[in-house]
């Protein structure tokens, strides 16, 4: 089973504790709307204009990700349990490099 | 009878559940704006654009999606007392190849 | 005496319990914002378009048509004690075919 | 003395009881936003566009309306001690003809 | 001194009771949101569109008009004493002739 | 050290109450949302418009105008000590002349 | 490890106590919405404008600014512990020359 996600939104796969912890990310207790690490497993074709040409993504399978979890909707494949995120790419904030 | 949505709005089927169990999705409780799995059982023309030009639909009747539940419609068919919702386009999420 | 809708609205008549029986839609008890069930029976020349055009309406006098209660404003006329909603066209959410 | 609306303001004057009984809409109790039924007595010249042309109001000086509360400042005139309304031209929900 | 006002702002002189007592306007006491009754004393140049291009005023210094208090902002001259109020055009409801 | 706000941003040096007392403005005490006055003493390059142009601003460096403290994000400047205020150029509501 | 920024958005290390007390900027205590002072030190291509163009961002790696808290997004950096902000160019009120 695959999820092709409609429009300008994204599925992210949310990054494991031991996957983070090499020269990565930790988020402060104190941030109020806190970022996550994740990573791109699937992509929308992009936002429609009104002129019909379409808006590419900036983000691509594979990408490893900062998102903001405000807006995302969780979900968990029954294949393997885990759970996944589906967003608008706007809700994606930086590509870990 | 026929139900033939207006604009961008879709009429979803939603799945039950010894559909959704052969290797589909499964929500955890956690999530706050719950999608869920149905499948489109009619679709609206699009929008029409200021120009008058139409934005045909990114899915079609058959599809198998994933949807959020807010912002749609409930309603129950008297022919079979089926619960299908009219939602917009934009209230699908993914399409479940 | 007639009642001559503007712009994009339309005058819509609910449909009686014994019209809608036969074959129809029934609204379970759940929904949070009902869809209801009624008549056309008149409607605006439709949207201005700011070009000066004009956006036709996709509704006709005669549809039968699927209706979110949200936004309507109920009057009765005199004539015949009928109580009937003006709305919005984007408070159409189909037409029962 | 005499109000000269501007844009797309109109002036309405509510009919009194007496003039709506022949024929007319009465409002039931139950509606939340009701609507009113005026005439109108004043127009602005329409809503100027942003390329400088002028969309005409689709009301005139004359014409019997149903309109919504929501929206009009009361004023009372000195010279007759009537109070009207004045509204933008989307308060107004259809012609009565 | 001199106040000039920005963009699409007006510089409006409210009415003492005693200019407005001769068939002038009253306001109910039942309005919720009440216009008044005063005079321009002075007048932006407009709003600048997009295209560089000005939208002029509706108003000119010394008309008499009706306006909608919400939105303005009080201010007292040194010079005289006066109280006058800056607000956006769009607070001007009608030109009283 | 200097600051160059961006944009259509403009910085505001708040007049003291000296400055203030020569045949100016004083604001009474039911204003709700108080106009103040003050001097711009640094200004952005304008609005960048959607075509690349730029809209420049209405104001200049040296002007005495009378603004909304709505908005404005205080400041305090180390060299002097000095009070100003970063704020959009909408929230200028005249220029005192 | 490094982080390229989404669209129009900036990343923005907050400068340490030391590094302000030179000729900077104190915040007064009664700010409601505080700006704060930082450096740029990752910055997004810019805004796709809908023709497909590029809105070129005003700041760049390097700049010192003063920047509105609200709407950031805290991170803290595995390398050095360092916490940056990201966040939209809109939130950065001035650049500090």
């Amino acid at each position: 089973m695959k999820l092709q996600p409609l429009g300008d939104r994204v599925i992210v796969r949310p990054l494991k504790a031991e996957e983070i912890t090499k020269g990565g990310i930790v988020l402060p207790d104190t941030a109020k709307e806190k970022p996550y690490e994740g990573e791109i497993i699937a992509a929308g074709k992009g936002r429609i204009r009104d002129d019909g040409s379409v808006k590419a993504l900036d983000v691509k399978v594979g990408d490893r990700v900062l998102y903001s979890k405000y807006g995302g909707n969780e979900i968990k494949m029954h294949d393997n349990g885990e759970e996944v995120l589906i967003m608008h790419e706007s809700d994606i904030l930086a590509i870990v490099k």
